[in-house]
């Protein structure tokens, strides 16, 4: 454990391999502390995700890839089904960290395709296969990368040297590897010298903008502001805002979007203030399935959050009837652009959706 | 001291002649403890309003009113050139309690102006001149009550029996005597049955809709839900808003508002959603010398309420840039209707608040 680090210096997630261990930036101690954390056994990496030391989708996906394949190697069996038995105990325990985290999952089963492939259906030795989890690890680690970046190459296009950004939860470093997907456009233009003047909401009701963007960002050197929530029509009203970024949990078909609850009245105050809103967002996070906005089941959080935590003593009565939506879903109406790693979504976003989709299958550039 | 009241059984600020004391709510107590206080010297009356034991402009008002009779009750001088005097230095002090708090200043030189009148151009006994006074105070305090009663009255010809209606900050009766301004037409519609259902916005930084308006309505048995600011939008979109009710600080000419922060966010999402939004001002605060908002200062406000107040711990990171305003002004656009005591002003605002200052100077309703 290392203390004073500035975070920017290193990666939400990272492998070690000297030490064969993940290393993650504990966010539980943010923004008070930062100490990078070097997990070894299961119960370490498990742990860390369950006690959200590492949260935000895309960086337990990639916690887990790593964390699988550290633990893979040092299982000892030559004898593939022997391993693959062990391997399988690892991945239902780390799986069972957060049952409802859908990167999770999908990590973890996309390691085991790959150990499948090798060891069984190729018939390779175990330690091919240990090689060949430690490439789909990093593969998985390095895209976390690329598409991040490549949403910052893409969002960077829609606004100009020295505007004014506004910005909604944490969709920045601390919920990926390196670059976040809302924040990758203010750390591209940052690198270049854009001198950005960022308006970070705080986030109600568990912060994510106070403590981690507003920190992140600070950490980079980046010019931002730390406002209530309920600041966005002042700031907007003034003039200071030139474009809204924001992260996304998913989107439908016809371009609604669920994320953080707040986003969809940032984005009605933008619509009223002529401020564009861009959704930066994943093609992994497009869901053709999903019609409209009105499918998405928006899950509803315990009271306490809004009555209780964080506060020294009670900020509301004993039993008063509390509605604490964690997501909002705004309608594509309210959006101005969908950035994806392959390009900028716009209205009629039906038909772009599709599109997109369709050279993510194909991974070409439109 | 008395414990365990439920608030609605008293007013906020009231006398008690028997005493010669003014009894207050505690609002420092609040939410966890309802008690009221007898406040009888000039250091209990001053120290009540400096350190918001009484909080809210119209209360702040009354409870300088009913504490100047109840000091000057208290002089023993029969020369009311000695007696002045002493009045004096009491107004003086409690004065100093709040500097730019303007109500407590108008109430205390509204008194003043009885007293000389009295004892200086009519030249009546000191007996005569307290006499006087107590009949101010008390008009004072009836005054406040009764405003807010017809802008209840007012404000329930725009709601159906069993509507949902949101409010932000408290302009409840916390902030005056007995039914607050933007909660008057919720308290008239619970005495009627109307079974209205609201939603509090919580307020940040300050939460005053989670400690106050939660409280004072849960208290009188109206349905509330608290919500944070930033899910109005999620209440709205599911249709569970028929009009939003706010106070106001000051109204332009143009119909433009200054209020709690947050008040223009809630009102570009409730035009977005086509919901109206009622602004209820007493004409007191209808200020026709002010052209628009934009003549309107906004008073900034110290960051630490945003990174520290009520909290465990910091919950941004030390240094970080905050944005603080604790007001922001909707513009006359945005608002459906201003509900006063003598009607209600539509648009076009410039004239329809001229008429009703009209009718207020010559106390006539519309």
């Amino acid at each position: 454990m290392q203390n004073g680090k500035n975070i920017m210096e290193y990666d939400t997630v990272a492998l070690d391999e000297e030490q064969n261990a993940v290393v993650i930036i504990d966010q539980t101690l943010l923004p008070g502390r930062t100490e990078l954390v070097s997990l070894k056994t299961a119960r370490e990496i498990r742990d860390a995700i369950y006690l959200l030391k590492v949260r935000g989708a895309p960086a337990i996906g990639v916690a887990a890839a790593l964390g699988i394949y550290v633990l893979a190697k040092e299982i000892a069996e030559r004898d593939f089904e022997e391993f693959y038995a062990g391997f399988c105990e690892y991945k239902d325990y780390l799986d069972s960290a957060r049952p409802t985290a859908v990167n999770l999952s999908w990590a973890l089963k996309r390691m085991e395709a790959v150990a499948l492939k090798a060891g069984r259906d190729e018939k390779k030795s175990v330690a091919e296969v240990k090689e060949a989890l430690r490439r789909e690890a990093l593969s998985i680690w390095k895209e976390d990368i690329e598409v991040c970046r490549r949403i910052g190459e893409n969002g960077l296009k829609l606004v100009q040297p020295g505007a004014g950004i506004l910005t909604h939860c944490n969709a920045g470093k601390l919920a990926a590897v390196r670059y976040g997907t809302a924040t990758a456009p203010i750390y591209l233009g940052q690198e270049r010298g854009y001198h950005f003047r960022v308006f970070a909401d705080e986030t109600r009701p568990l912060l994510q903008g106070a403590r981690l963007t507003s920190f992140e960002l600070a950490a980079a050197g980046v010019d931002v502001t730390l406002i209530c929530d309920n600041m966005c029509g002042a700031v907007m009203s003034a003039g200071l805002v030139d474009a809204v970024f924001v992260g996304c949990d998913r989107v439908a078909a016809n371009g609604d979007t669920a994320n953080k609850i707040g986003t969809s009245v940032v984005a009605a105050v933008a619509k009223h203030y002529g401020v564009p809103v861009y959704i930066c967002a994943p093609t992994s996070t497009i869901d053709l399935d999903t019609p409209s906005g009105k499918e998405i089941k928006i899950e509803e959080r315990p009271g306490d959050e809004v009555t209780e935590m964080w506060y020294k003593e009670r900020m509301a009565p004993e039993g008063v009837k509390v509605y604490n939506p964690a997501f909002d879903v705004t309608n594509h109406e309210l959006i101005a652009g969908i950035v994806t790693e392959f390009g900028i979504v716009r209205a009629p976003y039906e038909t772009g959706l599709k599109a997109i989709m369709k050279s993510a299958l194909e991974q070409v550039d439109v």
